[in-house]
């Protein structure tokens, strides 16, 4: 039986955005699995299945209900053991908390700032007001003031992506020859702002492009196949 | 027979503060390998057994001799393959890459500003020369305009720091529960700091100084008991 995914989507419900239901959309890929995605929206709350957070991903495998995309992974890890895995060591796992961390705190909060106002207008109309609140109490000003110098950020943000742009220079993926939920972790990161957004974050020569153009193909091109503005 | 490093010193020869260095030396203890240390100063690149690329470390196992910290760290793990490992598989060796770069291109040049002219005050006096010339080309001024303006650059500085905060806040190490060549990276950055120069980088209640504590302890205090300005 499909594992049902809740997952948030754009006007559109099949233009899914969440950073963090891209890390779990890629890493039942991986694990090859079956996978039938329900759209829902921030304002949903009743209709997501007990336990979760309020949030998505939550995925129901059988009967069996798991939140938040990182307990996820790991539940998808021990659960299928014998499918890919997504860190192949106790070590690669704990290194994988360092990549998710630097992704959190550097990467996506790096992102936003350039993508809010995008998020505001590509959402649907249900859940604008619910988002502008949100993010601007979040951001102490009006999301047009947060993007206005957006264009003036974008070389510090570049440079910020500069340990991710000399290691997938070396090498295809982040976990190596073959991608690893790091991968996931990073590039849910760039599909969020690619599905909503079409403003411009990397050049079209930077090796972050390249990797993340591979990231696109994996599992015949599932990433690339969904809605997206291609910023 | 014991593995022959050379190692940079401070003006003692015994005061070792390369963090490439520290690297090797972390990764012999870790394969629990015998080691016999040589200071190599700057100035004496005819010392150095060939093939070398006039820098430090540089090892001789047997008849072999390799360099560059990240070769050595491969040759040690393809040489001893049975001791306790540095990668625990091929996506920890590829995951590691990445925290490689991060420290290369976040933590070390970011550390550099903060005590490079105490580099300069405790080398031996006959690398003082070059050395001085050498970065104060590299950073286009004098060494005390550099350092000049640290403790307005240390709260930046200290928030680069986010993503191993994070995550030596909910594990031991970068490797997990154990020590894995990642972290010998990351805390050759900090012992470099700390051999050569006393200016506190850290906060005391800081995680990552506590993270940095477990390091100094590792392998019987091999970190902690050599000579250090405790910065």
């Amino acid at each position: 039986m499909a594992i049902t995914l809740y997952d948030l989507p754009g006007v559109e419900a099949d233009r899914r955005f969440s950073p963090f239901c891209w890390r779990t959309r890629m890493a039942l890929a991986h694990k090859g699995l079956e996978v039938e995605t329900v759209p829902w929206r921030f304002t949903e709350k009743d209709r997501l299945p007990q336990p979760n957070a309020g949030r998505v991903p939550v995925i129901v495998d059988d009967s069996q209900v798991v939140h938040d995309s990182s307990t996820i992974a790991e539940y998808l890890e021990n659960r299928y053991p014998d499918r890919p895995s997504l860190f192949p060591s106790e070590a690669a796992r704990a290194l994988t908390r360092f990549i998710q961390n630097w992704t959190e705190t550097v990467v996506q909060p790096g992102l936003i700032g350039f993508v809010v106002l995008d998020i505001h207008r590509h959402i649907g109309p249900e859940d604008q007001a619910y988002f502008r609140q949100s993010r601007e109490e979040r951001f102490g000003g009006k999301l047009e003031e947060v993007v206005r110098d957006r264009d003036a950020r974008l070389p510090a943000f570049r440079e910020t992506l500069t340990p991710l742009r000399r290691t997938v220079e070396r090498q295809d993926f982040l976990g190596g020859t073959a991608p690893a939920y790091a991968d996931y972790i990073v590039f849910g990161a760039f599909q969020w702002a690619r599905a909503i957004s079409d403003y411009q974050l990397l050049a079209a020569d930077d090796p972050v492009a390249a990797w993340r153009g591979r990231m696109l193909d994996l599992f015949g091109g599932l990433a690339r196949k969904s809605p997206a503005y291609g910023g």
